[in-house]
């Protein structure tokens, strides 16, 4: 069972936002078929690291999907692809404004045909305004967004959220926005047009920096590991690493203090309230530094577990595949990648009981669904397709 | 016209996370009925700063919903609550497992009385599982999942993505999963219970960082404001400022040292290919470096955008709210919030043709819907509400 069994996603989009967002709907059970560059095909089937000659970046987001090539330069190979759309739920792109409509794919053609197609362009900064036509990339809508203005230690060198949030967030927002759009042709049976941007969703994300800034006038800074508001609420350095320490509510504070025996911490009515510990938030890191220093890592989470209060690790990418709670969750399977063997996915986090998501196999090679494709979709016999592959258009 | 109108979301969450995602459901044109506390409310109610006694984060995140009181301790509210959840589409709620279960709300009951009920739990690590128990804030789930342990200055102490992705992260993604239930509802006729767990949402962004590490066995480190597989990709100082510079493909790097007449650059074979690039990176950084402190952000911004290299500028969270874009895109919307007036509120992303996301109107005040609610979805009277509220239900 899926939950989009039945869906059909023409995905004409590159490297990561918009393939984020098909890999979501294909792991959901949609039928993703990429429209892959003759030749090349993805950009980021180029990206190192590779594994026997495959990459890994492009592997690890077009699990799941069909390939095909497609020569969208050539009249007859925009004739194939508008065709295919006529038998599409979804089509999705991340070209700059405009050239889908050079093309002769864009949205209001392609609906025009189509009047059910859902058309979701995802791009960074949207179809409309001034920096419509500016290329863009996860850094530069990190930056852009406010995020790199908020991230790093304080006084220190501006720094990227390690992975690329630029992308994934306008990923995931896409594909709410398509479900809610799937959702209501339920209703009205009609299609829509989505215009998601890279940067709108960055400051989406932003809300409760910009809700701060508003209320108080007061631009925020980086602050290292620490939370805004609350305090203690930052990774502090152990005997031997480091551990994240969240205590939020005056109930959790007590509790740390009383079973820890810190009694003159207790005490201190600098730390009782939680708006307190905010604003003596210096003085608290402080005595705690000295605190987190006197135990190793896991002796801490060991006792911080014991009495709930929140805390954890902060685990490199070996130690987070290796987590019990990680794999007993199952966030990475094996699926056969063909040319490799059974090759780890990071698994779909949407547990739904009877339609959970899922990867349902490896990545395709390029163009490898070209003739199944056009054969089911299109009725093409064999031959029309060889005639199509001798003239450069598949 | 709004994409999930006739949708009632029953909200029994706290905070942000699962506020977060009744969000986005809310601007979409959900009815979402925020169930609280007694007397306090969510605790994200009491979070600074305020604006005329109101907290700014609350109402970031809670604007467009109605508001209803609830003691839930009591059998006689508990009634009330599961007799709105046989009246509702949807019902989230982030407490620890087991804790609905307890006050008669959970899953199984609930689906029992309402097959169609789609019910969305959203937690730290889920409903099963060695830490299934655990209490999460946003900075443990960014530390276990392995973000900190990317983010930041190359060998300089541990950050934390400056938004709180941990918690954003699961909201998205909760409002994929509930929408995608949504959508196989019309299908089957029958809900499904979706499982969120925040760990399981920060690995699933962390696919490329683990996809690195499988295929090359080398655990990813904090790079900075460097991108992972790309160079130049990252963040230069500024004779007066900072700059993002975003180099993928080898045109752009010819193009780049073509038009601002860097021969020597241009010619130099460790730099010509992308993966050369990469693999030099730090003489092309050393570089770099004195090139960007030549001149001032405005006028690298002017010169890069001219010749189309992908670069912006390090926006501070006011000179977002600010951007030309930003103002284009209407990011930032004004609505009567009641006891302030007009008020700034960050806008949906979601600009659906037909039926975009918006602000609807201000957050509600505690308990603001109660008699409403219970009037119009339980056909209860004035008196009869009056006496829930002498013996302290509502």
């Amino acid at each position: 069972m899926s939950a989009l069994k039945g869906i059909r996603v023409l995905d004409f989009s590159r490297v990561l936002a918009g393939p984020y967002s098909t890999m979501i709907l294909s792991d959901l059970g949609a039928e993703v078929i990429k429209v892959e560059r003759m030749k090349k095909g993805d950009l980021s089937r180029d990206s190192v690291p590779f594994v026997n000659g495959q990459s890994a970046y492009f592997i690890s987001v077009n699990r799941g999907k069909k390939s095909i090539t497609l020569n969208l330069k050539e009249p007859e190979g925009q004739d194939v692809a508008a065709r295919l759309a006529d038998r599409s739920d979804i089509v999705v792109e991340n070209f700059r404004p405009g050239v889908m409509d050079r093309l002769g794919l864009g949205a209001e053609t392609l609906r025009k045909r189509n009047p059910r197609l859902i058309y979701a362009s995802v791009t960074g900064f949207g179809q409309t305004g001034p920096y419509a036509q500016r290329p863009a990339y996860d850094l530069i809508l990190q930056s852009m967004g406010g995020l790199v203005s908020i991230t790093g230690e304080r006084g220190g060198e501006p720094v990227r959220a390690g992975y690329s949030i630029g992308d994934l967030a306008a990923s995931v927002w896409a594909s709410v926005g398509m479900l809610a759009a799937l959702y209501e042709r339920e209703q009205s049976g009609m299609g829509q047009r989505l215009d998601l941007s890279m940067l709108d969703a960055q400051v989406a994300f932003c809300e409760n920096a910009i809700a701060r800034y508003f209320a108080t006038g007061k631009t925020p800074e980086p602050l290292g590991s620490r939370h805004p508001l609350s305090a203690p609420f930052q990774v502090f350095s152990t005997a031997d690493g480091h551990i994240a320490v969240a205590i939020v509510q005056d109930e959790e504070w007590g509790r740390f203090c009383r079973e820890l025996r810190l009694k003159d911490l207790g005490k201190d009515e600098r730390f009782l309230a939680r708006s307190d510990r905010h604003h003596n938030r210096d003085a608290l890191e402080t005595a705690l530094t000295e605190l987190f220093r006197t135990r190793s890592t896991e002796e801490w989470l060991d006792v911080l577990t014991a009495i709930e209060i929140p805390c954890g690790p902060v685990n490199t990418i070996d130690k987070v595949v290796a987590d019990p709670q990680v794999r007993h969750r199952k966030m990475v399977v094996e699926r056969e990648q063909a040319g490799i063997g059974d090759y780890p996915f990071v698994n779909s986090p949407l547990r739904l009981d009877r339609t959970p998501g899922r990867v349902e196999r490896g990545a395709p090679g390029l163009g490898e669904h070209t003739e199944s494709v056009l054969e089911e979709l299109l009725g093409m016999g064999r031959e029309e397709i060889a005639a199509l592959r001798e003239r450069g258009i598949v």
